[in-house]
């Protein structure tokens, strides 16, 4: 499809905005009840809704719950099933460290180990993240591999990030984390040629590591998980022609966006900002990927209320966006996180797509999970979400003659 | 899918009929308007779509706008993604050359080059047809070309087709038209090995046909456009042991059908005339496509009411069609061409199946494009079309015990 679309594309001076708002599908709490979007009074989506076309998005594939990584992936237009996004790549990027095509990027975990090295708490009881940064700063001085560029990053509590940066370095390795507690940890062992240097590497610093953090409690050893190289990925200009942007207030969707080439901007702290952010920099730029966190995040905690209210500030916000006459605007999310399940789930997601000169209404008028069904989109993949905004944006020539 | 059907295939004497209306889906003219095909009244089809069951064809993929050739290969039933038809073969075939696995077919332009050899128009004024014509003649006298076949046929104004037979001509040779005026023309360039033989050829045509026009005027040389060898493609027959016949007006739509393998009927002038095409062929087949260019040129045109008109005016027809009994007809187009876009578009083709026997009727009672959201077809790639058309007419069988 990638192919074909770079093979179509035509030059345009369209502005395509994409308002992510996360884990926006939702659930009834009540048999017979309304989803958090459902129930919230959302007068801008539903005048889109009306002018526009909806349908839902399925993030990965039918019954497959995905984390922020394949559903943004699949928004951005990659099949989620063919680009990994190795964990430790994620876990890098959610705290802005970079990650490049040399790079290896390794989640870290503190942990306690006895006397005959046998793990007693995988999480070195959750020590507090000052804890944890001073704990770093005692590795990044006293562990030294030979040949390798090391980055070390305290993320919160127990958890580090490593990033090994040099020629060779494959992510075929096996996490050290034995999974259990009373087990020794595992030597880090490469399963594919390209990966041995990898596995040496990591298995050095390990026993620096140790000898470092040795007279530490609770916290006298880390295990490593997650071993990641960058994916292999086109950027959206190259798979698009775009130039795209970025507004995302959490590091780990400004990295997920840098992932596929958007430059990141400052996006400042609300919604209200990142408009702002995007009004500044509207000449610049054909895609606009604005991300909003709290759809998602009031979703895990539970908070049926809370996600409602969020959403009708997220509605009140648009105004100032359609201020800005994006020729096509997609409002949708990169998964469901019902309030219900207090977790990201394999629910589809309610999208909107408008575009004034090329949308194809429905006889959709408000906006929400079940007026979703009989839209315009049907139920589709995410993944080909952006062929459609393209072609909505009059960026993609005829095909054959 | 193709190799599914041939072992599933099963000889019936059923009857299907594939009535493409060309471009029939559109858009409409103002917010909160209907479309073409639901602002006509068409008593007939509204019949058909209670009774029969409704959907949305996607010609290629999401987003992607066809032209002819991709657009009917899908209704054929063959994914037009993986089967390419060269422009020059769309041309050869649209006057009713015939192309074979031997043969490079090319589209021709007439053109006015000044004593430089530049391009001072690319359409030399438009000739009209008879000109074309006599050219055509005068190169077929005077153009020889060694070692093999050339074919030269006139196709309108200015247009021409050339074919080459032989062994070993690949078509993967450059045109020869600059795109502007000003330019000189360009020679043809092979651009992989098994195409050298090709792009010599084409440029010792050119030779002989620039002396052969030099005292010409205003068509004083010929551009060489759309090098292209026929598809490997299965016939009906073979894919669906189905004898099916193309009546057309169109030579293009002719020459689509003769790719699949179809028998090409003399198809007089006006749909009415292709019924009566269909009636008096009626025993010899098992599949018509009758094939309506109107809903097309109007939608290109623009003009709103005119498209309405041709879609009033195949309606009008349809008694007519019924009264040979079909056992399936399918109403669908190979794009949509919103007259408000007065080009193809992307968007999702209406499209209705009736099968007395075998139909599952949706609640859908009218047939336009949103009542087709909610239809039993829901919306589906083009190329299904045909294994459903299939199914309907008792032509598989079971899969598996």
């Amino acid at each position: 499809m990638h192919d074909l679309l770079r093979q179509l594309r035509e030059p345009n001076t369209t502005k395509i905005v994409m308002l992510v708002a996360d884990g926006l599908g939702g659930l009834p709490i009540e048999p017979g009840g309304k989803t958090e979007l459902e129930t919230a009074r959302t007068p801008n989506l539903d005048k889109l809704a009306t002018e526009g076309t909806v349908g839902l998005s399925l993030p990965v594939a039918p019954g497959i719950t995905p984390g922020s990584g394949p559903g943004h992936l699949g928004l951005f237009g990659f099949d989620p099933l063919k680009h990994d996004i190795g964990r430790g790549v994620l876990e890098a990027l959610g705290i802005g460290v970079e990650v490049g095509p040399n790079d290896v990027a390794i989640r870290g975990n503190f942990c306690t180990i006895d006397a005959e090295g046998r793990v007693s708490d995988r999480r070195a009881g959750r020590i507090p993240t000052e804890t944890c940064e001073k704990l770093v700063a005692k590795l990044r001085q006293g562990v030294k591999v030979e040949g390798v560029e090391t980055l070390i990053e305290p993320v919160r509590e127990y958890r580090l990030v490593v990033r090994f940066r040099g020629e060779g370095l494959g992510d075929d390795v096996s996490d050290t984390d034995p999974l259990a507690t009373g087990l020794p940890t595992l030597e880090p062992v490469a399963h594919s040629q390209g990966s041995e240097r990898t596995a040496k590497i990591a298995a050095e610093f390990l026993r620096q590591a140790k000898q470092v953090l040795k007279d530490e409690h609770p916290a006298n050893f880390l295990m490593m998980r997650g071993f990641a190289k960058f994916p292999r990925i086109a950027t959206m200009e190259e798979a698009y022609g775009l130039k795209a942007v970025a507004i995302a207030v959490y590091p780990m969707y400004r990295g997920l966006a840098r992932l596929v080439g958007m430059t990141v901007a400052e996006p400042g702290k609300t919604l209200s900002d990142q408009i702002e952010v995007a009004r500044t920099n509207w000449p610049r730029f054909d895609f606009f990927f604005l991300h909003y966190k709290y759809t998602d995040s009031t979703g895990e905690d539970g908070n049926f209320a809370k996600k409602v209210e969020m959403i009708e500030a997220l509605d009140a916000e648009l105004p100032k966006l359609l201020a800005l006459k994006p020729d096509v605007l997609i409002v949708t999310g990169d998964h469901s996180t019902p309030s219900r399940m207090k977790s990201h789930s394999f629910h589809p997601v309610p999208t909107l797509l408008w575009a004034p000169a090329t949308t194809r209404p429905d006889l959709v008028t408000t906006f929400g999970e079940r007026p979703c069904l009989s839209g315009g989109l049907g139920q589709f993949l995410a993944k080909d979400l952006m062929p459609l905004a393209l072609a909505h944006a009059l960026r993609l020539q005829k095909f054959g003659a």
